[in-house]
């Protein structure tokens, strides 16, 4: 069977979708979930919860494509509407799953809730279906198998669309399309470099590879670019085998840029990973990014153990009493200069008695900016007993995005520098004093 | 004509909308506006970018509803395909408009880019429709009136969509639709005080009002509680009167939970208008929190005004040698501690000599945790030269919720003293040395 045939049409169920209440993240998730397993989204449709508008949306989704997921209308606050749409589609009766009413009530003795009729209507299901047992909340999922299309019915609440997505569905999709085929996914971060030199200058041309079933999307963050690479193959260990050699190819081409793997690893994970393994301390000066540093790097569980603190230097009284920064070169060369950052870093690195300080001060505008020194003007800067620079950047025009990148920026630095990698964030150039 | 019989549906075109690379915003904020119209938004459907699709689902929602709102296709990459559907459903030939082409020839002039061919393509539009210009772009709007149905087709690009809502289509409604009545909104910020407790003992009922046209919805968003007001009206100055008289009675109940208007409000921001009002300085000494309020405060611009800084302080020896906090105390009473909390925030204002100091100390998770102080125990502190005080919570377990939720009521904290509010957030109780 060619996957590349298979159409899946997905319904979402709720008001709160229409007047824009709530964001449908379902639809987007279910659609890269089905995406990646080969198969096409045609449609998706945000409809309210009526009997008559759910079951004439339901009748024409099934006859155009293979398969159907539907979420929400499950609740007990919706009356079931959905269960009650799908049943009369079908022309059969709700019969109570003894299961999932059996679970409900221990569920409701456990939290010391007195049980109610309306609960066990929770239990009900249409007499045609196979029931997805739903660990996460009290509305069991759904399978269907009618008119050569195959439907999944499920709540709306997103963590118990995904679970039932992943533990069950995902098996009866094996099951029901036969060869399916394995996905394995593997997700790169890299800081510090532009998606268009990534791809252009470092990665270059690597559709060879795609003809083993791999496929390579570069996705740009906010917080770098990250490359996606997904394998399809008869058994995992083929997918994986193919993802495999071209992350190994990527990785001797831009090993350096990445910071390691996984959708959601920041910049300041991957540092803190480092700092433990050299075991190393930190601190930090911030003048312009005014704690977004260290509060980057103290979201980490376990920072504690190799950040000692900082200090937020934003008025030029504070670089100099607390930091050390000359009052002189203040004067001479302004706040945002190379040799306060550079002042800076060391200041804070005594001051806190660290192995690395690092340090920023730039004009995060929207105002304050000069002809020579615009808004978006950086110095970031870095000392260890080994090493002291600083890197000049020039971000933009926006303050929250300034921050955002000079923060990121500092910390690449930072990693880069651990790891003896000469080559700076965005080919900045190292400024000694 | 009454507006609860008006039917809207939304079509958004594209292919990134179903695979889940992006996330369908356009449809809620759609939604939104149109159910603030007095619309019925009974229908999403998100679509691929094939011709016959665009055409069966355009046909069927225009003859299902009395509005139509499209997004997506129209750029130059998509070749055009919206508009091609559009034109061949109604019948017609596309011509060239000569103002767009006009000012897409500038457009590329101003920014040297050679135009060409393709280019021009973004001027044609189907013959029966309206253009709505669209100086936001290069694609423009269209306006259709075909079958006792309007139909509007924008942009994907969300600026560009929201614009010509805005700018243009809101015009259209008003005309197509005579009296449809105008909508007035505010927007009240309430932070430190729970939903309910807001809803039924501080405010009540208050739906003797809801007699005029408005409408309150109370909104939990992740800086607090945000009430929404929202009047219908046959002239705006009627849809202001009865709003505004709401707002007046909620100010006269819930007046000192209120931070202020808008949106987009912070509490940072609140806070700021405050010290520049007072002309008073702050700084931050941060433990658990490790930065996010000095991250917080100096989000705002102008916030050099009264931020002189902070010192965020995750090691106890930097609590002892930046902050002054007594070595004794610490192992005595540990760093999560009411007197730890008051030397923290002495201190700092002391070092960087401000009128206001605040500080955090707490057990942020997901380790550290006791018995006598688990996880999500946090004491944060005010000092002036007026009031020294402390105040304990219990959050969550939660890491970063922890750490924002702390970092807000620190803030909110701070807000209240300034204004003599004597009732802390959530009501918590202020503790003297």
């Amino acid at each position: 069977m060619n996957f590349k045939d298979m159409k899946v049409q997905i319904i979402s169920i709720g008001n709160e979708l229409l007047i824009g209440d709530t964001i449908n993240t379902n639809a987007s998730w279910l659609g890269a979930y089905m995406t990646s397993l080969g198969f096409e989204v045609t449609e998706v449709h945000t409809i309210s919860d009526k009997i008559e508008l759910i079951k004439s949306t339901l009748s024409r989704s099934m006859s155009d494509s293979d398969m159907v997921l539907c979420t929400g209308g499950l609740g007990p606050t919706h009356d079931d509407i959905t269960k009650a749409a799908v049943a009369e589609l079908f022309g059969v009766n709700l019969r109570t799953d003894k299961r999932v009413l059996d679970y409900i009530k221990k569920l409701f003795e456990t939290r010391n809730i007195p049980f109610s009729k309306s609960n066990s209507g929770q239990a009900e299901v249409p007499e045609n279906c196979e029931v997805l047992f739903n660990k996460m909340g009290t509305a069991p999922g759904m399978w269907f198998h009618e008119e050569d299309c195959y439907l999944a019915c499920m709540p709306g609440v997103p963590y118990e669309m995904k679970y039932l997505m992943e533990n069950h569905i995902s098996k009866k999709i094996q099951k029901a399309f036969g060869d399916i085929g394995f996905l394995h996914s593997r997700y790169l971060k890299t800081v510090g470099i532009g998606e268009s030199t990534l791809s252009d200058n470092i990665i270059g041309d690597v559709s060879s590879h795609f003809e083993n079933g791999v496929s390579l999307a570069y996705l740009p963050m906010p917080g770098g670019v990250t490359l996606r690479l997904n394998g399809m193959g008869k058994t995992l260990s083929e997918a994986e085998k193919s993802v495999n050699i071209l992350a190994e190819y990527i990785y001797s081409k831009a090993g350096k840029y990445i910071i390691g793997e996984g959708k959601e690893l920041t910049i300041s994970e991957a540092l803190g990973k480092i700092l433990i393994q050299q075991n190393k301390t930190i601190a930090t000066a911030e003048s312009c990014t005014g704690g977004m540093i260290a509060n980057e790097l103290t979201n980490i569980a376990g920072s504690s153990a190799y950040v000692m603190g900082g200090i937020v230097s934003y008025a030029n009284s504070v670089k100099v009493d607390q930091l050390g920064v000359s009052e002189k070169d203040l004067e001479n060369f302004g706040a945002v200069s190379k040799v306060v950052a550079l002042q800076m870093a060391k200041g804070v690195a005594k001051k806190l008695d660290t192995d690395i300080g690092i340090s920023t001060t730039g004009i995060a505008g929207p105002d304050g900016g000069t002809i020579e020194k615009p808004v978006g003007t950086f110095w970031m800067g870095f000392w260890s007993k080994d090493e002291h620079f600083a890197i000049k950047a020039l971000f933009t025009k926006d303050r929250l995005l300034n921050k955002e990148r000079s923060s990121r920026t500092t910390l690449e630095m930072a990693r880069r520098v651990l790891l003896n990698i000469d080559e700076m964030p965005y080919n900045l150039e190292k400024e000694y004093i």
